[in-house]
């Protein structure tokens, strides 16, 4: 597996309590919050302290834990017990809408909850040890992803990538950037163009930081710009992560995806999802069915605070967009790179986890 | 023509001075500035105090009345006001590289000081003429195309425009929203969906601003937002302004206009261009000819002085695209729609006009 060290780890388990980069202040603060309590992850998760679907599916799995700690210390029955987390797990599940990793990570932690035989105390460890597994898994998975995405991208490379499925989108790593740190360690004259990502600008705050961080050398680009490039020859390839995908392949990211997958299918170049498994909802057939959250106008008419804009104009902000699976050339995953036909690539890859 | 009242006029010869409204403070003042010299003029285009491609025409013809008038104070014979008058009609000119309208004015500036009679005075006299008439010319020809326009917008349509083709790109009234202002006036269950238009924000700065201002209702998205909505089926159309058009039909206009058109292509959705004839330049057969201006990193890395990103990054900031006729469903001129194919359509509206 890659060797690349990257410098960043987004979110960890120390003792009894999970530690996170908070987001919202890059480019600006490189700093580290405490979270204590399933409140403050629930607020955590929803104010985007931490972003980025897997990272969101570890922080749900820490939050369903701080309930767990807490509920311990009050004087309730093991019924009384498992009744109220599970409520503030579905509560935790509740912060953010689209993202898949994060019902399925506390899933995990329900089936924990609902099937252990140990005592209360038996079974705040053995949620406490399982976040931490998946946390750990979380790295492995990711560079599983690199390592199979570095094989699809052609010497000397330039990647278009939106949004930021990186280490700071993880654990650490990352998915799409995973898969740009597993091919910069074999090549480094690999380079990446990083899209704004407006509303929230994550490729510029976050995206920039971290590649450049690293070393990658990096360009920043404004949204409306992919295409520009796209027509010069200077991208070879797009790679973006994910936030659902659906089982036919239809795959939601971060709003203006979907833009960029038609620009490159409009140039000829080929356009990839990196995601783990756990980001695949076979319960749903299309993206039609995935919910797109609808964010706050003041994310459109403000950046650091200041207005952009007259100040009564409307605004619809939804956060996602759904590519359609013919628009991916292919979904690369840590069993492999899923091509089309998509629903038998991606049946196939979850009968070989059972 | 249409009778809609717009409430803007960008810029305007008054007795001895141009006087137009300061652009890069937009929204957060509307305040008019007074261009007294000849290099304040190249400054103001060059900074962008006035945008857009018809409006920095007329500020060009501005600019060389506002050389005549120096010139004509100091001890000159008339050779030597005419030689140093062209090469300062040229400086003007060199401003900006991609919009051919200041190119354009300018040249029929250095007609009249080549082709007069008069004495200084005289020449003088008949710029300031020239440049009066091109600024009412530009409102006459705009509202031509906004009437022109209209015909093809559907009743209760909503279009999506980018970056500012409106009365503040112009003297008034506007190319793009020219056509949106001439369909309202007659519908006005019309409404526009705004693109931010990154870097330098002129959709959500100015065109929601303008629109506004004159009660056209109005939704800012941010650039990646538009095939969201395009596959949702909200936009029914897409018009945008020109800075330069070739005489296939290529259309040089705000960097991510190429995005736009690619997406508009890829849900059937018609795609007009609105531009006076001025824009288009017969001495280049295709877009590939078109100068594309690199603007200045600071206007990708900043926002409202602040940084968004990690500061060490690499920048590309190409001011302009080019949407290649191909996805251009009519050009939209003072002398009606023209529609593929482009070389024909654009030759004979020439010879119109001869």
């Amino acid at each position: 597996m890659s060797e690349f060290k990257s410098k960043i780890k987004t979110i960890e388990w120390v003792d009894n309590y999970s530690k996170m980069v908070d987001q919202t202040i890059l480019p600006y603060e490189f700093k580290y919050v405490n979270i204590t309590t399933g409140q403050q992850m629930y607020d955590a998760i929803k104010t985007m302290i931490v972003r980025g679907a897997p990272a969101i599916g570890v922080a749900g799995a820490h939050g369903v834990v701080l309930y767990a700690q807490e509920f311990a210390e009050k004087d309730l029955s093991r019924e009384e017990f498992i009744k109220q987390l599970n409520e503030k797990a579905d509560y935790i599940a509740s912060s953010r809408p689209t993202a898949v990793n994060l019902m399925w990570a506390v899933k995990k932690q329900k089936e924990i909850i609902n099937n252990s035989n140990s005592d209360i105390a038996g079974i705040v460890e053995e949620l406490k040890q399982n976040g931490i597994k998946l946390e750990n898994e979380d790295i492995e998975i990711n560079k599983r992803i690199g390592d199979y995405g570095a094989e699809v991208v052609p010497k000397g490379a330039t990647i278009l990538t939106h949004c930021n499925a990186g280490a700071l989108a993880t654990v650490g790593y990352g998915t799409a950037l995973g898969v740009v740190r597993s091919a910069f360690a074999n090549d480094p004259t690999i380079q990446v163009f990083a899209d704004e990502t407006r509303p929230r600008q994550q490729g510029a705050r976050i995206t920039t930081l971290e590649l450049t961080m690293d070393g990658i050398p990096t360009t920043l680009i404004t949204d409306g710009m992919c295409s520009y490039f796209m027509k010069k020859g200077m991208i070879d390839m797009v790679v973006v992560g994910a936030d659902r995908i659906a089982a036919n392949g239809d795959a939601a990211n971060k709003i203006g995806t979907y833009t960029v997958a038609i620009a490159a299918k409009y140039h000829n170049i080929p356009f990839y999802i990196a995601a783990p498994l756990s980001t695949i909802d076979t319960g749903i057939k299309t993206g039609d069915e995935i919910v797109i959250e609808e964010r706050s106008r003041e994310e459109v008419t403000h950046i650091n605070g200041k207005i952009i804009c007259a100040p009564e104009v409307n605004v619809i902000n939804p956060g996602f967009d759904v590519t359609p699976h013919e628009l991916i050339t292919g979904i690369i995953t840590e069993k492999g790179i899923l091509r089309a036909p998509y629903e038998t690539a991606i049946a196939d890859a979850f009968k070989q986890c059972e």
